[in-house]
């Protein structure tokens, strides 16, 4: 038998994120804490090479440093045009300078050349839960596919959403609202998986 | 309306791959074949971040080389007490002198210290489609998860395949032989996804 998760340090600095899993969890025994409730943490380098990587990064170095089941998140938008840029490299593309904005104005520059078909992308969650003593539990990832769109729609979400048009829809990420995103996002999906499997190993 | 797809390279080394691929088409009027059919091809640098950045390289790369519609995949293992190595680094890990059984020591070596729970892991497979100018058009992605046995059992197979237990089974995918590998295995999720998708285009 596992002990049951009590407390989760959701490792994410982007309250949006907090607020989707705490939305997820509503109903469950569990107390949700974020990054701006406990003492200063340290920097994790984002060294890995893939999402996964650096989520399991995060996880165990936040976990160890707060001695917390930890629940941390890497994410990003692979454009298939581009070789799959910017890919891990999603929130510091073009470098640490720049704003959301500049970078979807960056990336859609650099596909100025592209077809149609080479607009095909999609958007990477990859999630991981460590222990307090930094081991590494549950890793899952999500994923939800789509095209970049010709210039950014809507002031809703962050990122890449305003360039990204999920397959089925005609409106952007930024433009969906956080409802519709939730349910068929990247992020959705993965969190999804990780609490089917936290109940499946009756950790809550 | 997009024109069919008559001839497809399917761009590795491995004969294995090549003749898996072979069987799931089957039937459909495209002539596949090998790198081994064709004049010397140029070595492709897998320097892609990621499965995907890596499948997209060696895809682009033999397409713009031979002027033909290529396939290339790349795969690996993720070992989540690992922190996610050896990843994209499976096919090189411990340096490029090492043989299969070497690198499969080397792993266990590294998972002494582990706990039950540490030997969580996954195969993933990334598959990429180019266009005979270069162009990527489809980009597939399967895994198949489960843990990492303490010794090596089965000769079928290669690579990790033999300290590889798929969730649900007890045995090795070096014991599971290749039929059962194929049905629940990362390459066959996702070659079944993207000849999906090459059908919903009607590029076959």
């Amino acid at each position: 038998m596992n002990e049951k998760i009590r407390e989760l340090l959701i490792a994410t600095g982007n309250e949006g994120k907090v607020r989707e899993f705490a939305e997820m969890m509503a109903g469950r025994d569990v107390r949700l804490l974020s990054l701006s409730d406990m003492p200063p943490s340290p920097e994790i380098e984002e060294s890995g090479a893939t999402f996964v990587e650096n989520a399991i990064l995060k996880a165990r170095g936040q976990a160890l440093a707060h001695g917390m089941w930890t629940l941390a998140d890497d994410s990003g938008l692979e454009v298939f045009g581009l070789g799959g840029r910017p890919g891990v490299l999603s929130a510091r593309y073009g470098g640490m300078g720049l704003s959301d904005s500049d970078r979807t104005k960056l990336l859609l520059d650099e596909m100025k050349e592209l077809s149609e078909l080479e607009r095909g992308a999609r958007f990477v969650c990859a999630l991981a839960i460590a222990s307090p003593d930094g081991r590494t539990l549950l890793v899952e990832e999500g994923e939800c596919r789509g095209t970049i769109a010709p210039s950014p729609l809507g002031m809703g979400g962050f990122g890449y959403d305003p360039i990204f048009v999920p397959n089925g829809f005609t409106k952007t990420f930024a433009e969906l609202g956080t409802e519709q995103k939730e349910a068929i996002g990247h992020r959705g999906k993965a969190s999804r998986k990780i609490l089917s499997n936290l109940d499946r190993m009756g950790l809550l």
